[in-house]
């Protein structure tokens, strides 16, 4: 196996090594570590960001609750937010890439948008712009059609859905891009978390569809953005 | 409780009561008794189709393998069938209601005819006209739109889909009818044996839809015939 | 595809397009955008509810918190409303249809009520009236016995149960027109939030049951308006 | 723990203990050993009976497929019998109990026969008699309620029933005896092998009423023999 | 059908019907109403009582909350209560009957008392005596085998277990009286909030077992009193 | 909408269309229609893609059965095959790009190889070529290892993989391109069909990775050549 | 990481290399490779062992169908097998290792008995020694503990059980080895394929348990080997 | 069965028996009881606590909440405590065994380290050494290679992972060590609260892995120590 550089380590206050940053993974795999907030305290995810902007020139942070959030804000005034999702991107973004590519974002409903919103941001992380199209559901097929042109021009497409998830099916047909799904917990009833989405796009009879996991924007964005990077 | 007509018993060849022909139903709830083939002996889907045939005047067969096709092909010659669903409809069927309403029954792929047709051959036994439209899938979506001003003229839809069972999504958004949905176990990897386009079509985006079992063109009929009677 | 009236884009703050209100609808599907109050504050659900309001006329409001509920009545005092489900129709509801139709909406137990109180609801903004007949679930048979004759007058039947929900197909076996069934997350141990009921409703020996989602009085009203209407 | 008899040990060709007959457990739990023949040769299966049949007088065999039901007529011409259900009873069956008890097997409909078989036969074995009553699903209720009086007067009630497994609510509510509810795997679509119809009869609204496996015909009959028992 | 006594209809402030209290229920099935205090208010769940204490004499309430328990206390101070099942019951219950029948409530581990108390209330209120024997799961087998002589005098048993539930499986192998199971939601990791101790259960390799739903000590009690009164 | 080709409609003996070949895709989603034999005669698979063939010049037809294979070796001589995959690519297939792109098409076990065939065929049927790398599961991981340069090299890997499903995961961690993950249905015990690599691949906590159906070459074919075309 | 011997690849007809025996395990992981005969033709099966016993001095096959059984008794008569396990071990088997450690292999019932022998031949293949010790399931207690001082003597217990799988919690209760549990797709109604049994097994209430897959005796003794070799 | 040392009884207030200590399970099992904080109050958990080290010399608590965490700081000042995982050790732990032996305790995640202290601190419970190794999941598998030496002289490992659960398949194809994987709820989308890690695990392609139920550190230490007694 090739060499590498040494990981960061970080310790808590008993000197015990609780996590390594995986720092070389840039590198490796052209995408830098990221903090994923939830399930730390709001202190530690400023900490942790802090320590990773310091060695990367910036941190995007993740799935931060409100007092995350406003500790974010206190510490880097003015940062770029996806605040319905919570995410923040501090320090000092890369430098977008310059090739014309870029995503579309779609998403079928006012509740999906929060994780199109965690999308955007996380391309941005990696030097890449992403554009939200916003509640094209199938349910109104017209909203569709009327901006499937704009849909058509861009690179790769993020398509956002929850209750069904018919919306990667349908743009899928229509155009030769690929899609990456991105099955929403949103819904009622028997949306079972939003298994019923991640079923439906999985099965989806239309061609060029992959699937990330439920809600997951920022898994989404990593997909698109080495596709855009092929 | 009002008075009814006695069943008419089934017996064995020991003697024992193993069915009650519930003639009653048709005055009751519109809808005569119907003969399900399957875990049924060739011979038995015969012999009990031959009494309801002469108690009804005619006799729906549904689920019959190859083999019970043919005794009844032997002993009904000429009667209307949906081979590929394993159904038949023997005997003189009722009277066409002349009203003008008719059901549209829609199929997203080539492999949900089979189903579709159950439920036309349904409604012909409940003196009811479908009409099936083939192959109008969301993933070509161009194919759904073409036929669309032929769907909004029935009176109710049965759309019937497997995969991700996005149909009666996209066509419930464009018409002013009822859909009635039917999910087909059509599919592969986890498609669930129709599962995941059963939960697709409950959960629904679209207002108008209700659903009835996996692969069930029968039941579909059915509510299809009782919308078409209110 | 045919023409269309343009929809009505709704920004936030940043001037970003989050919704497109789907005016058109009730002209393509015979039935007005609602407002889903769940997941929106308040405040929004308010201020969505009067742009709907001052387009259509009016506006149905469901799944509202009791916060929501207290702007509500503040806005709009007076207004006609099903409190237990979080449901209110605001402004000036559409004329109801003189055409003798209504549905009876028929629910299992105490529990269940608010579910059907969101269809009678719901119904009326369609302009169609249904009647809630309460506590009839099949563990006291003679119950629902005593008001066959009145469920039987009615256009379609809306049946409501969490449990078991045996209550469609007792009722399904006793009368002519379709039914709706809608299965509710009420019941204790494995009902698996009213999956249970689902499956039972739609695995169902009656014929003419369709089923809609768990708790999704909306969506069995919409059908049955769309019944109605044939 | 007290003392007891010892077991019989059964060898395979190379005298490897491969069962030990607990032939104890009459004494112990009121009930003897039974051959369940599924996975076993008919060969096997024979042999198995008739060493049980030496020791008990008796032996009741469960699950045999036709093969296994030629060698047994053929080892104990005129043995009672249930072939739909692939189950007989050979030797000298104990005698019955005289005390006025005896256990009402109803059955939704016809496919439910071959487990209300089962359990007529386990109960003979067991020196109880079953009656059953066929076809009295909820779907066509009068059937039911015609059979009413005739139900009431059994000590216990096995209840069986496919589909949504609807019949022990409706027929708990009406009666005071317990019931024992016996889900089968009978239905399609999302029937799921039973489980739609267990989890209807767990989760039943009604008093009164447990549950036994999917299609366990045997287990209903045992639980029931007990209770006549008490 | 048999003629019956009038249900006992409860309005709410509207005046619209919202229950039939079933008081024909004790003739029919010998087993009285009972108030399931969940989902209901505590000033509902005392009012409630207080009418159907009118009618039968006494109340038994279930599921109960800490807030509607001190409503309870308050007003009828005294009452027989199981505190940490949420239940009580108040007025004067009925005789106890003196068959010399009882009933062994046996619970495998702490976790499951507040289960078993449920069901030894509900005996109560039904005239039955159960007797709870605590902390005799399989794990510390001897702890069972203690008290099995205790367990084979009862004349039905309760067995509550969660985790895997394999208590009912031990204890049906060595008595002979029936076995009502009641799997709880007790447990960690893949235990399915009960699912896995409710499978179990159905799966048992012994004979005589039945099992409830989840949590529920009512159920249990209901089918065991109907056992006693065989 | 676009204008478009009219789709060539499919009769079956009696005239009724039951297919709409959608020639046009290839225009619209950059890739041609395919024939999915499953469900299909061997005959019908051979009429349907001799269809095909002559309006695209070509046709891959997957999911034959043996019978369906030999038909089409007779027919076709000399085809492309893949045999394990019941795959073949018939009549003039389209020219190879020439863009220096390939897809690493890297398969866990021996039983994942089906479905790699299966991705490959299909790449050379959208013009591109796949370049199987066997046999490198994770549990010898120095297999994988080895193999790491070439696998970087490629412009998209497509990741096929049963059993727990943590190919993807783990080569994922070690590159920079876009992995297509393919669950595949390989695997005893809790492997559910496939549903625990699905799972698995889903829930990696490696970027870039996205997900098609389980056992889906085919598609994971589909994505990977639109990626290519980006 | 440490240098390591070149694997062997195996080549099908077209050269293609499809599988790389990992013959550095043994050293590695203290395990030999094993010829996995599911999925793989007989004849494949005979060529792929004669490979890996040319290796290794023998080879260890599982899951091997009638027709390979017979392959392999033709190509190498005399070796020890485990014929209802479909499993066999051929060539000249490592010397058993001689520090008094053994397993014994506990099994619920007899169907569980293929599993138990697959779990033998491989302890075998491995060097060490295995006894079964059969029907010592939980329903009928004393045959357990009749055998418990024998099962206290072994360094490690694979306990093999279908249905509810109760044996590891009373067993391990009980002892203080290790104790291993194999769940098995024995069983009838909601077994579902062994996950009850297997769910049960992991929910243990009693400590020193853990799991492997269903019906997976290979993998137990695997784990059973290396835990001797401690 | 042996004679055995009387249980603890432990009664409530009212002086019901609700828990009988199994204090002779350290003779018969090696291992002590221990109190499962979950579900018990506060000052519970310290009553309990104090009666077992009173009878053991020392405690282990698990599952403790932040009240009880304190209340355990208060009475038992500056013993030994894992905060995270809410568990402590109190009283006098036993001696440590002087054999050489260890565990690895490997963490995928910083998420899963509150699971990896509950093992350790199990472990000290026992008289066993454990040392955690975090962060080394498969994504950054360098990480992982860079410990393996370490890992490699433990005598047993134990693999805590949540997400897809991949490290117990890299690590132990790896060594030559038993490894017993603890699955984690730790993930997002469909995780199913650690059900996807757990399906992984046990499918897992490499040999020597038994699995645990989720988050059970606790019961993964048990195993490892009956291993490390062998």
């Amino acid at each position: 196996m090739d060499s590498h550089k040494p990981e960061v380590p970080v310790q808590d206050g008993d000197g015990m090594v609780v996590a390594r940053l995986d720092v070389d993974r840039l590198r490796r795999c052209g995408a830098p570590e990221a903090v994923f907030a939830q399930g730390k305290t709001p202190e530690e995810t400023v900490r942790i960001s802090e320590a990773l902007a310091e060695k990367q020139g910036f941190a995007l942070i993740t799935r931060a609750g409100p007092e995350a959030m406003r500790l974010i804000d206190a510490r880097w005034p003015g940062c770029r937010r996806a605040p319905h999702a919570g995410a923040a991107l501090v320090g000092m973004p890369p430098e977008p890439v310059r090739d014309g590519r870029w995503a579309a974002v779609i998403a079928a409903g006012t509740s999906d948008l929060p994780v199109a919103e965690e999308a955007v941001l996380t391309l941005a992380a990696l030097g890449r712009e992403g554009r939200i199209i916003a509640d094209v559901g199938v349910a109104g097929l017209q909203r569709l059609l009327d901006r499937l042109e704009e849909i058509r021009a861009a690179s790769v497409v993020i398509a956002v859905a929850g209750m069904e998830g018919a919306l990667p099916s349908v743009v899928a047909g229509l155009i030769a891009s690929p899609v990456v799904a991105v099955p929403t917990s949103v819904g009622y009833g028997a949306h079972l978390g939003g298994i019923t989405a991640l079923l439906g796009m999985l099965g989806s009879c239309a061609p060029g569809i992959s699937v990330v996991n439920i809600d997951n924007g920022f898994g989404a964005a990593m997909t698109a953005a080495r596709i855009m990077n092929v």
